[in-house]
């Protein structure tokens, strides 16, 4: 293992994650620039005035998960700057690293074309593991924060059993609070058995979603439909974890007068920290591979 | 066993708990007065608006909890009114029964020389039980909201091991934080022990404070002294939950530039509603031993 | 789905395992026949005298896990008998239906060519996790009665992070033992991480493996080498979970006078009526399948 | 603190606990000499051949817990000798120190009559929670011995909420077995709450009894009445942890033909080294106590 330590970086546009990862870069030592980062009261405070700027000497381009939004603008909530997926490219010379989260195949396919080595973070397994879990214990906080109730002992259900349903639900129970976990595979609800938590069917949530105080969605799809809505009792809270379009018919909820909590993006939020030193350590462990390569 | 129904309540003054308190028991099919609410938004809103008519024809007095301030003024955060301890007792008749949180022997004095009887709840072990756990799980809650962490794998110190010591080491042990209790009996550290927790001696955190990212303090005497503070890691969190004076050095503190955030009264705070069950509770009970004494 | 009730079984074989099935069968209205447990003292002690009576009016025949021994006969502990895998298949007509635990393609292949419908339950997903928990289980069984010391508070090492390592660290961490887990994945070092236990790789244990009492390996392969084992605490204690060879060099262990226990086919010892249970609602589900299928 | 070293000590009778006590002080450096002890097959087997040589020189004497049968026999498992209270009294010197496990009154009125300053350790609260500790995981041991059937999953009533009752209640749910605790203080059930275990009224449980696979009494009163056996399932298993005379009436569970096992005594049988290491810690307290006393 190659020590990652006075090298040059970049980081350019993001959230508080991003502006917590520059601090952390900085702290280990390394040359780090800013750019896009200008309202984190922080390091990104005193960022670079251009792009060009941003980039110059450094070896590692860092931008933000997700990196951009749909018509390929780079996602810079902390910034007044409109930057280009583009301009980035146009930014960087051959042979840099670019580090990116969640980028599409031609954005991969331009930087391959232009001998820009482009490595999406967001494909790494255990970043996204540990993001599942800050997002999880983000999602205990804005329930605490919902509810006039205590966690303890109420009544829970978490849908869907992949990392974030793992993890939340291990929380909840962690907190005594009365768990349910619905899936649909039954090699899961083996799982759900082993780990002492109540198992509900997804398909079936309209028998027994009458039953909870907190209804959690964690699946990619509209399983909280108009039917199943309908039997949800008008005191329970509803939060919504997953990615738009999310997994909730707002308009049927509106129309029944039930609470719904949308989260979206909440390890930037709840925790920057914790979110910045889980990409610090993927982006270390790329390099560390890279340089055995070059060393080798 | 007689059940509690049917009765004429009256719920004067207080926080966010005794206003769902007086709706828990309205919805149970009671009657329900309030006077000292009127910035609730709901029940308290609709209150009466002199204390002579909320009593009017009610069995059954309940007060706040702590009931008075030290000047005898009664705790109405969600009132303009100003409410003198006498201006309750003048107000009540003999043989009425009124419930009160945390009042003094001379007040208890007066009502029994009044010939009302009066009933401390907060003298109920149940009910302390009960708030110790609401308190734990807000003390989570703010831990949450301040850090820029994940609680998980944070290393908390927990000083003291009564009712919330307990109930918080749990919570911050099922959220999968290093949690290290302190104590200062031997059987405390049988129970640490036992519980699977790290163990401190609060006579001597000097030595080991600096390991610490989170200090909760839950014992009421001056624990986080200048001394002990010295040895505290600059970005670590401080909370302190022991009433007032509270158990941190604050000047000392803030010479160091040490984040410290207090919390007191957090049941009426982070779960009213909880809250409000638990003294219901204890208040039917009383209640009913009251009835069957009667019946006999 | 249709219910599965008022079938005709045959159980053949196994341990205590299947004797429970063979009860289990009869208790839900099942005819259920047995040959090959004349040694459970129930059931099977009043088992039919031959396999062809055996099998005779069966719809579903059922062999135990592991179905048959590598000299191809089948797994009989409980029976004075020699029974092929030949014997079962010349005792069976077309368009029967053969349950059997972890049987080879040669196996699978002959039966086919005769028309018999065969199932290997072992291939099921939920079974296996259902397996690995009364496995785990059984393993803090086995620790417990090893051990001149409580599981609390001891250190203990669990090599390998599949179902067993998973739930068996879970458990080990729901004693109060202090447990850490060895993987070589990066996102299962996330996962522990997450679970709040200790980790280590499980290609450098020499260096760390003194720290514990208790080292429980689940790892199919030779991953406690004489190197390994050099570094081990004269006084603590190896349980190999791992199925023949084992992950143990027993020659070195022994050399080094270090305590080895093996566990091999824990379920049908420890907890074979939920090791029934378990196998019971596997072949329920394929028959109801099965059912489904036919009924269109 | 004064370090307790080099020290003479006589091990006197008991159990594999007294044998393991006796190996750690030696361990620790101390000069150990035992007697009735002879048949542990270690440090025992190589002790004095009689009481007078035993005691010889040391400084502490260590009887066992308990230390004396009714009829004032020693407690000597291991031992042909028979050894009465008076001969140990006789045996020693004034201002030797005696250490004893739940002796009675009598003997320490006599002890003290003849100068001989005597411990009880048993007295000691840390001691009292590190033995209901080993209690509650052997208990755990002998529930999985029993059982047919894994613990998770099994519904589990703990009957009593003292120092074995909590402990066994947390592990049992530990190993995600489903926990109801019964008691009968509305304390112990407000804390059976916030523990998010199910709980039951110890005076009414003929209502539940019968939802129950596994009922463990820590109860020393007659709970498990006839009435309530009446109720219990017959499958279910009865383990009483209570001290004579038990809490079952075991003739009307054997006319019931209810599976009961007892179990007392089982920090020896257990963890007998565990159990030595918290009666030596305990001693070490005391003489440090002493010492301290002594040097001022």
């Amino acid at each position: 293992v190659v020590e990652v330590q006075n090298m040059d970086f970049s980081v350019i546009g993001g959230d508080m994650r991003q502006s917590k990862l520059a601090e952390l870069l900085a702290s280990d030592g390394h040359t780090v620039k800013t750019f896009g980062l200008e309202r984190d009261g922080t390091i990104g405070a005193k960022g670079e005035s251009c792009l060009s700027d941003a980039v110059l000497g450094s070896q590692y381009i860092i931008l933000p998960m997700p990196a951009f939004f749909s018509d390929g603008k780079l996602n810079t909530p902390l910034s007044e700057s409109t930057i280009w997926a583009t301009d980035i490219l146009d930014a960087l010379t051959p042979r840099l690293v670019l580090f990116a989260g969640r980028v599409g195949d031609d954005f991969k396919t331009e930087a391959s074309s232009r001998g820009i080595r482009l490595f999406d973070y967001y494909e790494d397994e255990a970043l996204t593991i540990k993001n599942a879990d800050i997002t999880a214990e983000g999602a205990v906080q804005i329930l605490m924060e919902s509810l006039p109730t205590s966690l303890r002992g109420a009544k829970c259900l978490v849908i869907g059993f992949g990392r974030i349903g793992k993890l939340l639900s291990r929380k909840l129970d962690g907190l005594d609070a009365k768990v349910t976990v619905s899936a649909r595979k039954s090699s899961d609800f083996a799982w759900i058995d082993c780990l002492g938590l109540g198992k509900a069917d997804t398909r079936t949530l309209s028998d027994s979603i009458n039953r909870f105080d907190i209804i959690v969605n964690t699946v990619p799809a509209r399983v909280l439909s108009r039917e199943v809505l309908g039997n949800v009792r008008r005191d329970a809270l509803i939060l919504d974890l997953a990615s738009s379009p999310g997994g909730v018919d707002f308009d049927a909820a509106a129309y029944l007068g039930l609470k719904v909590t949308r989260a979206l993006s909440l390890p930037g939020k709840v925790a920057p920290q914790s979110s910045a030193l889980a990409i610090k350590e993927t982006i270390y462990n790329i390099i560390n591979e890279l340089e055995c390569g070059n060393a080798q």
